[in-house]
């Protein structure tokens, strides 16, 4: 039996929604333990058993993570991430603050021996197969051998999760020519030429339309204006084509096109139905979006499942051999 | 009467595609010169009349554009800016590289007084009307009194193009709280937000999908990852669709949905439609993409016949004083 640990706390909804997707989770066979402040989430729970342990401190996005994690040792954060610590849970959950999980698994799990930074891998749909982005938001500045770290970790994730052998890598960079690039990505990309990874070398934002590479390493403050350029774009266009089709379209169409369309609606909304990994920690934490309702919780709590269901965490480990 | 000196080498098919573009925008009323390589261009050319002027010298994508515009007086981008300088020609139009573009630019049309470093401020479709990337790829280094006049730079074009009072700026960011960002966010964000600017705030990649800003304001790294992450998800989003739609509508409906939906179908990608515009140097010079072929150079030159049309640019040089 696998069991997550939810940060209930977490999230621009929580507890409200955070409870009531896990309630949704639970119900579709999901076990799960919330940590956070027991009176408000029973409140939520009504007649409902899940498991809750007291942890009723708050971490707000607004809130130094550092500090917080330091100051708030009863935050629901902390708390789920115990659970993951003492066995009592196989994996940990949160939509609260990034950086309060970020560092709150850095302190409670400790980082995987060799990795200097932690990262978040998103896994993104893509032309043929999924790729995994990262960093997708940690780490705001960063140098060239921690971009290289997060290249390892990616291309692990990525042989882990799909069963890819030699995942190919690829720089984000402003232009295909090695000399492309910031220092950053001009230093990058050397390390990343002289490495053991499969590095194909620069791609660009419009190669998230073809299969060039499993995996886009960048920057997190790059890969946080990517993923989330990529939802507006998405949301955009959609509206785009709705409008088209309302002025262009017989009406007796207009309902079956969009129930054809309507597979694709949501799956380059990242906020809609993925978690995110946080990688380089000893232990299994998914990231989810802060703006999730109970649905996305859900969501995510069934995406977390699968996650633990793979086992790759303890052979994730191993990337320390290659650091 | 308005001319348009056109760059005929610059671009990854130059200067075939130039010169048909050129006749194409020839056909239907643009009057332009050409500038580059006199017995390359009259071959494309054939019976067609189009002034040429002798600047044989190419600068490719690969060069480095401050030594190559040292070194290569007779580039074709030297020849059309000195058409530009001595006021035979309205505008400049380049498919080639954007950096010997800027720097050309600098050193033969001279900067805006009071400007650090000229930018490339890009036009994007949004929800309700057009808006403003800036910097979409100049610079991909900056401090934040570099963004800071950039942001003056893009109010005055969006005031200037779209009749818009007082646009509203964004600062392209992680997140939305004034916290947010890297330390060039941090400090730009003080300066926007104590300036005479009409500064909403960080804004995100989502916000593309609404109309919350009129000019989004970044570094030209970030700035170029954004627009080549639009045109990667528009397409992909319409490869999902166009398979979804396959999977699920009636054979017969595929042919007029498909018609329904092709207004929208190159819209979000910038590489089809528009031009940039280079702004901070005296003239008006529009950079085109250099994977343009024929039909997307003749758009591209009636864009910059529209561009001096507006006869904007002699208003933009004003900017001097809000610097």
């Amino acid at each position: 039996m696998s069991t997550i640990a939810v940060d209930a706390m977490g999230g621009d909804s929580a507890p409200e929604e955070v409870v009531k997707g896990a309630i949704l989770a639970k119900n579709q066979g999901v076990d799960v333990i919330l940590s956070g402040d027991e009176n408000l989430i029973s409140t939520y729970l009504g007649s409902e058993q899940i498991p809750i342990v007291n942890y009723p401190q708050v971490i707000s996005m607004d809130d130094d993570p550092a500090k917080a994690i330091r100051t708030n040792k009863n935050s629901s954060i902390l708390g789920a991430l115990n659970l993951l610590k003492e066995k009592k849970a196989d994996a940990v959950f949160s939509a609260g603050s990034t950086g309060a999980s970020l560092i709150g698994a850095i302190s409670v799990l400790g980082k995987i021996k060799g990795v200097t930074r932690p990262t978040i891998a998103t896994v993104l749909p893509a032309q043929d197969r999924e790729v995994i982005l990262v960093d997708s938001g940690a780490n705001l500045e960063v140098k060239p051998k921690i971009l290289y770290q997060f290249a390892v970790m990616g291309s692990k994730l990525s042989e882990l999760l799909f069963e890819i052998d030699n995942p190919r890598i690829g720089l984000v960079n402003n232009g295909e020519e090695s000399s492309k690039g910031r220092e950053l990505e001009k230093s990058t990309y050397k390390l990343l030429n002289s490495s053991e990874l499969n590095f194909i070398g620069n791609v660009e934002g419009k190669d998230f339309a073809n299969s060039k590479v499993d995996v886009f390493v960048t920057d997190g403050f790059t890969g946080n204006v990517v993923l989330k350029t990529m939802e507006g774009v998405a949301r955009l266009q959609m509206n785009m084509i709705s409008d088209s089709l309302k002025e262009n379209l017989l009406k007796p169409l207009l309902t079956p096109v969009k129930n054809a369309m309507s597979p694709v609606r949501d799956a380059l909304n990242p906020n809609s139905t993925n978690g995110s990994y946080l990688l380089g920690v000893n232990g299994l934490v998914i990231i989810g979006h802060g703006s999730s309702n109970a649905e996305a919780i859900k969501n995510a709590l069934l995406f977390t499942k699968r996650a633990i269901d793979k086992k790759f965490i303890n052979k994730f480990s191993k990337v320390s051999n290659e650091l």
